[in-house]
Formats: structure tokens, C-alpha cells, sequence
């Protein structure tokens, strides 16, 4: 039975002939190819931590936040300013004011900030005020906004769709290549499964990990708020995503202060500034750690 | 265990206040509202069939299988001048050529003529040539772009994601509605689901029908040809869908003439006018089923 | 990338020897191997519909739905009296006191009778009353039952497990046929996918019927009640069933007597006799229709 | 739309109220009860390491890998004499045979065995052999055998059946637990997703773990080999299970002799010793690393 579009590992050659290893013998068979973010490097010696609230909601709370996570260690800054959401009723972001907010907490912490972009119009806005463009998962395969975020010349951070194949996803990638950049990092944030919304929203898939690596040179990271959507598993799962392979972390932060604010998304997953000192912290010592087991193999 | 983001059929009313038939009883528990492109009738008395090729290739490919789903009996034609491709190297359409062709072959035909937008910059462009637009399932999520295509006018087919919920499709709908456009036909495509890629491209879910006529008023048609991906399964899947309370077909049709030159997208699928025709007959027969059906219930 | 334990449909002639086409061509491309129960013909001229309650909890209540199922037309009976349940602490049917039940509804009504058996060490005693045993979806890869209930001489439904692929379920038919039976009945009844649990049960997977049907040449049939879940699903799901290719219906009737008490199992999904006698007279009128049709094509 | 069946984590006390932690709060929201093997203490101090090859082919062979993960640091044998496979014409297992090999290994390398056992008739022989009997996940609702089982006076270890929610699992364990019974250890081993085939062979789901835990007081473990199918996986598979709290590992290995027979089952998922002794050193040095971490929080 031949089936229309049935795709393959083995054809990743053909898919993504200027992302895939094979096609590409220069990184080797475990390289990852640096992509550098300010003074950030996305597969460099380090795995990376990107945190910041799920959306910008105000100047208050996004200083307050942003600061905190410098405090807590963080390498970099996210934050919404345009909030895909599944209800136009919803809360959609603040858009232009809410980058100017990032890029003042950004300015102010020193660490580069990431967000996303939805509209291939407004690319060049937000490449203007965010250091690295956000792709997400539900514009994984849209492919007019990958090829202007790739026209913009800031690196991107792909996230993969809720229910895309390896092949669509570095597919996806290869879009932003062909535009001739390679500044790309890619995000595993869970997949749909049978399991979604019965204990976790969506399904970690780290066994995607070492699939990414082994087929392109491009980093990979993992963001642990969106794959589980409880807060209880964002610790686990941030430890779990480095074990596996993951050169870096993407998270929401909520600030802990007793009188602060419900987010106004996502709350059921952000975790606390102290949550996220004791990720980085595990990172650190698991560095020395490896640097030990040298010895061992 | 708190869930960030779960939602249920419950959270409709909230999600979608300006689709939902609990928050409109206007439409009653049964009724669809007629959304009509041309003469054609989406929601009416009679399932409606788009049928047409995967990708407009060239003028003589589009006439001839236009005249053919026209002779098989079609009210409407369907055909790809910007394809969503996994691959940035695989063939993209003809893009505004395509559009002079399909709107000729719709013009000789006199059947109206639905192709897909995947650019909120060249809805204006697509929307000057096509009756309708289509929405692909890539794109259910491109916000954006779902807001032009209601600002154009022009009714939407909206595909469902390939792995929407109920509730992620319908708060899709909504985007458009807040545009003041109720002019919407939706159209379940298949689901990614584990057998995806063992024995069919996608797991067509006809459950969703009965869900979706529920809890909107909106009518919904079903595309059999990606549901399936195998051309022998879509003569079968067209019926079922039909039976299971389909307002419509959208399939993919090739020549089948001896020296035709294979479809560049998707041939595995295509089916030939003769099983179109089949499929037509089936749909006419059926209505007259119904009448008579009417003395037994 | 080389994974364990991957199988495609293209193994199917080694995982089944048996029982695929491929290896067995006397039965051709398309020819059914007809299964006989009393004088039901699984494969024969006309889909085959049983019908009867979920479990059997009393003699009243077996009798009477069993009474109504043969008015409407039904042509085999079923009904649980091992119910294997998600609890211990759920009921868990009548055991013995049920076959005995079920006997005395089948002799009555004239049907013959198919009950599940869920213990190697049962399988005499539930042969010694039903005309036909079923393997049930959790017990699909059972491989000791399926080789005792082949070796009782009597046919087998086997159920489709609920993630089971094509390779995984034929290979399970495999072990009855191994045995020296091919009395086997396929039963597809819905799966496991991310829509679960949101507007229905399972996802009614009508695409492996073309599938089933190419790569072997045993019957299949489709259980609408839990491949939905939903009442109101049942009728236009059978119909879908049928217009596929499905050569019979499983299907759970309820009394609809206003002072019936509600069944223990699954009354979510039960349909009414009067509901039953609608699908029946779909399958009737769609014979003629058939016959009707070979003017046409 | 009321749907047939639907449970929810909110639904456990109910169908699981012998295993719940709501019903039992004698184990706080924390605490694991410890499930004994000879030494071995599940959900004790330090995570159990299970290792074994896949299914007993010799004596030679089982007796080899029995001393490699003895000096490898594993803390239990594991092996299959009676195996589940998809066609009955692939290898079965050595039944009566292997269980002999299986104890002769266990007794001389002095590591407790536990092994699989399919058929309720067969749980009094395999209880003979092994130290603790292993539920499948083919088997997992399979409740004969599981009742069968708990009677056997031997620990329990039930793996996940590849479909299973949440709710179906911990009822399948209250089986179990219905018998008097509460030596039971639950192990995850990856479920079928989309994604199944395409890179691994099952989708490894850790987000699991954290839901296990806070809902029941058992001990719960993951099988790395089978929830990725591919060798280059097992490892980091390993390390990320242990950091998201799984409280012990079963994993498979083969000899890495030269000239070794390649495994009959599943060689693409075995690992060296070598391996498995990087992954105990592992758990070993994050025990100093966790005392060390107290320090910080």
C-alpha cells in the first residue's frame, strides 16, 4: 500500500540537504555547530538558560522577573509580547509596548532577550527590540514567517510543532537555511500524545534528542514549562532534558513574592526564581561532575 | 495536579462565545447556518464536492482534470497555486500563475474555486482570484493570517490541525468570526495519531463530525484524500464521511488518461474522474435514501 | 538510526504466513474467507450485526434486550459475563451465572451468541455456552488465550488492541491460526489518540479496514459502541462502518423502557432497539442500492 | 457529550482506593513504601539497577551477561524464558529451560532474577524460579494473570501497558493490591505515540513519573531499552529516568564479546556492560552530588 507522504529518517538528505549531517561531513558525526546570541553560545561547552515570565504583562512585572532570573543565573531573557492564544478572547499580548518592556529589562540585566514573532509583517519590529526570534509551535510549518525571520539576520529559535515528525521539523529548519542562515536553535517543547491533559499537558519527548543530534549539526534545547504544564515536573524535567542531551533550557518564571499577581498564562506551570537557582545550580556542579568522569570511561 | 492550559469541550462557550450553538441558540440544537460560495451551498440540502488537483501545475493539467470533475459532477473546484511543502527544495507552486489558470478553469467550468493562502501579505492577491479561501491544516493556528482571510471578504475553508483538538479548531474559527465573517466551512483532514505512516498518512476521525455539529452551527466537510493518503481508501472514506453527517468532500483528482504525467504532489492519492463520478453518484443516490428512509423512522 | 522491533506492513508476509495474502493466494485480491456461526456468515453476501447488552446483569434484563435485538433484526447476540473493568472494585460481571443467562437468550431468540473470555482456564467453560468466543482489546496480545481459544474449536472475535498496529494485531490472529484455525473474526474498535477522552472514547479508525481487507483475507468488523462512546455517534459510526468496507457491527444495546434501570457498564453508549432497527434497515436498503449501482460504474 | 468511560486522575481513589495516596495517607504526600527483593529495596535509599539480556538464548550466553552486569555493580538479574512476540513464529523463549539457566545465574552471581510470566497456569513454575515475576506490558490489564500473580507471594514488578493512562495502570495494580498484595513496583517503558518508528521505538515518558508518585505510595522504575528501541538512546535515557525520580532501571544487555552471537530479540536496544557500568557510576556519584545539594536549597 503506497502511502502519499510518507516520510522517512532516510530521507532527511533530501529534506534538508543544508542541515543534515550527511550531507554535510564538516561537523563530523557529534559537532554542534555554535550559534552565538550576544555573548550566549547555544551549543557551546555549557548547555544554555533562557527564563522570563510566559508573557510580558507589565514594566513592573517584567523587571521584577527579569531581575530575578539574572539573580537565579539565567544567560538570557524570554518573555511574550504577541500571545499566540487557542481564544481571540484571551489575553493577546502587548505587543509593540511589551517589547519596548523587553528590551529595557534586557538593557538593564544584560541578558539577551528572546520572543516570539507571529507575523511575517512585524519581523522586522520585533527583530528590532529582541536580540533572537521566537518561532512557535504552532507556526512550525509557516513557512512565509520562517523565511522573513530568517531575512532579519537575527538567529532563530524554532520550536517544534505539537505533533511534528523529526522530518517536518528540521524540514522546518531548512526553510530558514535556504534563506542562507544558520543561525538556528531548535526547541523540543512536548508533543501530543494520548497522555495529554490526563496528568502532564503535553509529552516530553527527549528520545527526539539524540534523533536531532545524530542527523544535524544545529543546537538543540528543550523547554520544560510547555512539555509538562505542571509546575511540580519543571524541575525533574529541566534535570532530566540536560541528562539527555539538551544544550539548554527555556523557562517560565513567575515571581514568588506572596502578594504578586496571578500570570495571566500558563500559571499552572511557572516556577519560582528559587526553582530555577536550583536548576542552574545542578548544571554548574554537573559540569564539574563531567569533568571528573573522565576518569571513569 | 493542576494542568496549565487544559481545556474541554465545557471551556467552548468561553473559547468560542460567537460560534458556539450554547451561546447562539438562534441556530437551535440541529440547525447549520448556509455559508454559500456562488451557487454552492455549504450546510444546504445536499453535500457539496470540491474536487481538483493537488498543485496546479501547468494550464493543460488544470483544464483537463477541471473538465473532468466538472463532467463527474463537482460543484466546485479546488487546486494548489501556493503549496505548504515539507521541504524548501520540493516544487512551491506557481503561485500567481496558478491563480490566472484556476481562475480560467473556473471561469470555463463555471464552478467556483476554493485554493489555499499561506500569507497574510497575499490574501488580497488570492482572494482577487479564488471564490474561496482555504486555510491549511499547517496554518489553523496562524492567527494572522486567519485574520486577513476574514477582512477579505472572502469565505474561509478552514482545515482542522493535524492533530487539533475540538477546542484548538473552533477558538481557530473564532478568530474569524471576531472579524465580524461568519462565512466559515471546516473541514477535518486526518489526525496524526500512532498508526500514521504504518497502513494511511493520517487517521481520519469522522467522530469529530458529530462534535463539531454539536457544538457549532457551522457546517463541516471532510477531505478524504489526505484522511487516508492511499487512493484506494478514498472512494470509501468519501461515503463514510458522508454517512457519519459530512456536509461536503474536498478530493484530489488526477487524470487518467494513459500518458498523463504523474501529479508532482501526493499522487498516491489522487483518484481518477471515473471513481469522482462514483463518489457523486453515491451522494445523489443516497438523497433519494433519505426520502425514503423518512416512512421508516 | 536502527530500532528495535520496528515492523512495517511489508513483514506482514513473515509475521503471518498464515493468514496474508501474499503468502496464501488462493484466496486472491480481494475474496474473503467466510467465517460460520450457527447460520451467521462473517464474509458473506451481507454485513453481519450482533447485537445485545454490555454485561449481563440479570435474566429479565438479558432476556429482554435480547428479545429486542432479534425484533430489530439483529443477527447474532452479545453480551459480558466476564467484564474485565479498569477496577477490581468495579463490577465484574456473572461469571458462570451468565453464560447460563446468555445460553438461555440465545436458544430462545434463535441467535447465536458471542461472550468475552478473559482466562486461559475459562475458555472450556465459556466454549461449553457461547457459539463464538471474543478476545477482548486488552487481551489482544494474550498469546496464551488466543492459542487455548483456537484449540476450543470454537470461531474467535478478536478484538483490535487499542494502540495495536496492522503487524501487531494480524500477528496476534497469527497465534490462532498456528493453531490450526482460521475461524477468525477481526475487530476494529477504536483507538487510543489525542482526541481521547474529549468528545469521544476512542478514535474510530476506519482507514485499517482497506488496510485489513489488502493484507488478509479474514473478515472484519467494526464495534461502533466503544470506538465512540457516545450514543449519538453509534448510528451514523455504524453507517460510516459499513460504507467502508466493514463486514459486520458489534453494537451495545439498552432497553428504552422509561422505567429500565440504567446499565451498569458503559451506558454512555448504548443505543436504543429502535435505534438498532434504523442501522439494520441502512444495511438492508444499501444492498439494493448496490445492486443498483452496478448499472453505473 | 457525555462519554462512555472517561476517567480522570480525580477518578483514582475510586478505582484505586487500596493504592491511592488520597485513601491512605499513612505514606504522607511523599514517602514510597519500600517493596523488598532478597536485598534489594525498592524505593529505598539509592535507585535499583535491573540488567540483563533480553530473553535466556543459553546457558552460556544468560551466565556470561549474568557476571557482566554482576561486575558492572547491577543489583538484580533480569531475562526472558517465556517471551511475548508479535508473530508466533519467532523465537518463543526457553520456557522451563531458561528459568533453570535463569536461576543458576542468579544463584551464582548471588543477584535476585525477576523474569515474565504470561500464563496464569504457568505463575506457580516461574514462581519457583524467580525472585520476583514481571507483568508485561502486552499483559498489563491481563487480569487472571495479574490476580494469579499477586497470590504467587512473590513481588510483582508491572510495566506499563504501551497504551495506558494513568488511571488503567494504577487500576491494573490494584489488582494486585486487591489480593492482599502490595509488592508491587511499577515500571514505565515508553507508549506509542506519533512518533513511534520514525526514531525510537516507543516515546520515553518521564512526565509519568512525577504523576506515579504523587498519586500512590509504589515504588516506580523505567525500562529505558524498550521506551527508545535504539541503543545510542539507553544511556541518557538512563540518567535523564533517574533525574526525574524514577527510583530504579531495567535495562538490557548483550555481550560486547567480538565474536558474541548477535541477540535473537531486540538487538538494536542492548547495551555493552561497559555502558551500564558508566550508568551506575552515574547513579553513584549523584548520591554524593544530592548530599552535597542540601547544602544549597
Amino acid at each position: 500500500m503506497k502511502i502519499a507522504g510518507k516520510v522517512e529518517v532516510e530521507d532527511l538528505p533530501r529534506i534538508c540537504p543544508l542541515l543534515s549531517r550527511r550531507t554535510n561531513p564538516r561537523y563530523g558525526e557529534a559537532q554542534t555547530r555554535v550559534v552565538q546570541v550576544g555573548r550566549v553560545r547555544f551549543g557551546g561547552e555549557r548547555p544554555v538558560v533562557i527564563a522570563g515570565p510566559c508573557a510580558v504583562e507589565s514594566r513592573e512585572q517584567t523587571l521584577e522577573v527579569a531581575r530575578a532570573v539574572k539573580g537565579s543565573g539565567a544567560d538570557m531573557l524570554r518573555g511574550g509580547a504577541y500571545k499566540p492564544r487557542t481564544s481571540p478572547h484571551d489575553f493577546q499580548g502587548l505587543g509593540l509596548a511589551g517589547l519596548k518592556i523587553l528590551r529595557e529589562a534586557a538593557d538593564e540585566t544584560g541578558l539577551p532577550v528572546v520572543t516570539e514573532v507571529m507575523d511575517p509583517r512585524l519581523v522586522e519590529q520585533v527583530a528590532e527590540y529582541a536580540d533572537m526570534l521566537q518561532i512557535g509551535s504552532r507556526n512550525m510549518q509557516n513557512y512565509p514567517l520562517l523565511v522573513e525571520a530568517a531575512r532579519s539576520g537575527k538567529p532563530v529559535l524554532l520550536k517544534r510543532g505539537m505533533a511534528a515528525s523529526l522530518c517536518e521539523w528540521l524540514g522546518a529548519a531548512e526553510y530558514i537555511a535556504n534563506e542562507g542562515s544558520l543561525e538556528i536553535v531548535l526547541c523540543e517543547r512536548g508533543i501530543k500524545a494520548y497522555p495529554s491533559g490526563e496528568y502532564s499537558r503535553y509529552s516530553l519527548d527527549l528520545n527526539v534528542l539524540t534523533a536531532v543530534r545524530a542527523e544535524t549539526f544545529l543546537p538543540v534545547i528543550v523547554d520544560p514549562s510547555h512539555a509538562t504544564g505542571v509546575t511540580a515536573m519543571v524541575e525533574p524535567a529541566s534535570r532530566a532534558a540536560i541528562e539527555f542531551g539538551s544544550q539548554g533550557l527555556i523557562i517560565e518564571v513567575a515571581s514568588d513574592r506572596l502578594d504578586a499577581a496571578t500570570p495571566r498564562c500558563d500559571a499552572a506551570q511557572a516556577i519560582s526564581p528559587r526553582a530555577l537557582r536550583r536548576i542552574i545550580h545542578f548544571i554548574e556542579t554537573r559540569q564539574e561532575y563531567i569533568a571528573e568522569k573522565a576518569h571513569v570511561a
